[in-house]
């Protein structure tokens, strides 16, 4: 996106996971109250992601929403899932019937994340952004998956302009009224900036920042019958982005034998005993830190 | 119970509420090593409380299992729901095969409860176990909610000597830990506990202890379409066990509005902002606080 487009239209979507309540009870309120979203350069609106999940306080019913956004599965003619045709509702909306500029997707996790923000892709813009809202508040974290393009199933990559906000630690299912905040305080600081942008009251000057770059996502120690045969070891549990050095404890058995980090670089782990991810996976994912300057 | 009898048989349950992981992966390991729940003056059998659940990840299938032990219930001829069915399993396997003389049920909350054991009833047995471990670790609290007999349907209330151990904070679908050495470390002290007992080697001198007495539950503010309209208030979160003053903050709405505790003397919350609860009507639950010597 060149410096030539303006912003028109921003969505904003809570409940992509039904048992992520903050960003559930964040679109209520500005359903409620509109005027809280709307600023004097574009339009927002809200989305309430996986509404069925939500009566159910389930992340999902069938299958994981925010992993069936892929483009080809988006044009299968005969979704079989509930989250596959939501997928496509929400496509068509977003895309199809409001050419939406920036998609913003509100979600919580039980690791302790603080204030993450999860950009869409790397570009000058997402990246600028990124580097604004840390000057503003160093306690934000910026983080990137960088797939490959066409390789990204969340709901965030139906646009070039596109984040997730992931406060934590907080339990699924649960309504935090400090993560509430914060995630309100953080969507209004995005939108913020969209309105200086379109404004072009933003600074230029070059601005440095830390992206913490997704390198893979390491599983639990499991038997054959993939029963996990340790925990995440209270040495490492809560403290997603801090250093860990080769050879420090990560996982404890049941029978508290430590089994420590093997690789051969310093890494910042995330993600850490996040619940959702059992079933993925995943016991926590290893990213590198970036000094980046936009 | 009087002292003349002898506890000869122990059900160790874990997994009642299938999201609960610690319990379940507690009763894992004593099924690996049995020798860790025996003792020589009795035996210790395990009982994997709702598998079914687990393998959902989610509290039940269908209905809380943990409210399905009321004596009518345990005695209908066509049970509808699985855990209804899986209760009469229980009942049968736990009465009237084995004949046990203690449950012992693990449990964790969202809530920050810290290791919580919550006494099946008042009787002296129970009271005496309990001012025995609080001796041992004055960080352990004591929680009874004093139900009617016949009325309380938990699965500990099949056992005159029945016990939950509460542990948290801990996120549903997490196992931490912390949380699992201190599950393991107060269901081993009650073993030793009813071992010391069954030799007739406890000390009889008095004890006191803090006994925290349920008086009711409070539910969230709601609107006629049963909507939440406030979150349990930041002063609040995390603040289990701690004396609530007429006047403190309880809750704060969406347009951070706050509202106070209007009862008129000193209370004790627990389970604040547990995440099973907010179907059942509940942000938090009062106590009073009562000495007792036993």
């Amino acid at each position: 996106m060149g410096s030539q487009h303006r912003i028109r239209r921003v969505a904003i979507i809570g409940g992509t996971h039904g048992n992520e309540l903050t960003g559930i009870y964040v679109i209520k309120k500005l359903q409620q109250f509109p005027d809280l979203m709307q600023r004097s350069s574009f339009d927002s609106f809200t989305v309430f992601g996986n509404p069925k999940a939500f009566a159910a306080v389930r992340r999902y019913v069938d299958t994981d929403l925010n992993r069936c956004f892929l483009h080809q599965d988006l044009q299968q003619n005969h979704p079989a899932t509930y989250e596959e045709k939501r997928a496509q509702e929400i496509y068509r909306l977003l895309v199809e019937q409001n050419q939406v500029d920036v998609i913003l997707d509100l979600h919580t996790t039980t690791a302790n994340m603080g204030q993450t923000l999860i950009v869409a892709n790397t570009s000058p813009f997402n990246l600028k952004l990124a580097a604004h809202l840390t000057a503003q508040d160093p306690a934000m974290r910026v983080l990137s998956w960088a797939k490959a393009e066409h390789t990204d199933s969340s709901l965030k990559s139906l646009c070039e302009i596109g984040f997730s906000l992931e406060i934590g630690a907080v339990p699924q299912g649960v309504l935090d009224a400090t993560c509430f905040q914060q995630t309100e305080s953080l969507l209004y600081a995005i939108l913020d900036y969209l309105e200086a942008y379109n404004q072009n009251r933003l600074f230029t000057d070059p601005k440095l920042f830390t992206l913490y770059q997704f390198i893979k996502a390491i599983d639990y120690p499991r038997n054959e019958q993939n029963e996990m045969q340790a925990m995440i070891h209270p040495q490492l549990q809560g403290k997603d982005y801090q250093p860990l050095h080769p050879g420090d404890p990560v996982f404890l058995t049941f029978d508290y034998q430590t089994i420590v980090y093997e690789g051969d670089s310093i890494v910042y782990p995330v993600f850490i005993n996040e619940a959702a991810y059992y079933e993925k996976g995943i016991a926590f994912c290893l990213t590198e830190q970036k000094q980046i300057t936009v």
